[in-house]
């Protein structure tokens, strides 16, 4: 079967949907450079509440994207990392990730001009 | 200025909300292969409404990667294209966008191994 995103009922647009999120993508940016424990990749993704992170790691991990590792130590420790497949999307999302910051002077200008024209 | 899209406040984290988003993303993506008309357009991505995909247009616009250019004929024939950034925008889009379509069935395996476990 084609998967194709730009038909609006094929899969492929969903799991797209999950790795460009507000939150998938930046979740996934975060796990390309380490695992990290649900508090720490709280603190890293800058504004996620609790609900919602929760939410983004169980989407990305039915995907096959991340991998929740919990350990049988007292208390439990639950550590969460990319798997193979998570990895290679998360280095397109960074690829894009660095393009976008280095270019945000470019954004601001343009946004500048595009407003004192008063918009259009 | 550093940019940082892991920062709640960064100015890059709203670019990137704006390329990434359910419509930005599949808007740049559909421009690069052509310039098209609102329409033409609308029928390729497949699902968006005229508003979303006049607002996606608009900030895209705005933050100058997609450039809207009018013909002063009669009725006035509208084109939008992208810019140079833009096009390097949609490059990067796009090389997730193939990744993703590439691997739906191993996202969907993993969906079902999931669920087949009762999710968690």
């Amino acid at each position: 079967m084609a998967y194709n995103v730009f038909a609006r009922n094929c899969p492929s647009r969903t799991t797209l949907e999950h790795v460009t999120g507000r939150w998938g993508a930046l979740t996934l940016s975060a796990l390309h450079h380490s695992s990290f424990r649900f508090n720490e990749l709280r603190r890293r993704v800058d504004g996620v509440s609790e609900k919602m992170l929760s939410q983004t790691l169980h989407a990305l991990e039915r995907d096959g994207l991340v991998h929740r590792d919990a350990q049988p130590t007292n208390p439990p420790r639950v550590d969460y990392r990319l798997t193979p497949l998570g990895q290679e999307v998360a280095e397109r999302l960074l690829s894009l990730i660095r393009f976008v910051e280095g270019h945000q002077d470019d954004v601001a200008a343009s946004q500048q001009r595009y407003d004192s024209l008063g918009g259009r």
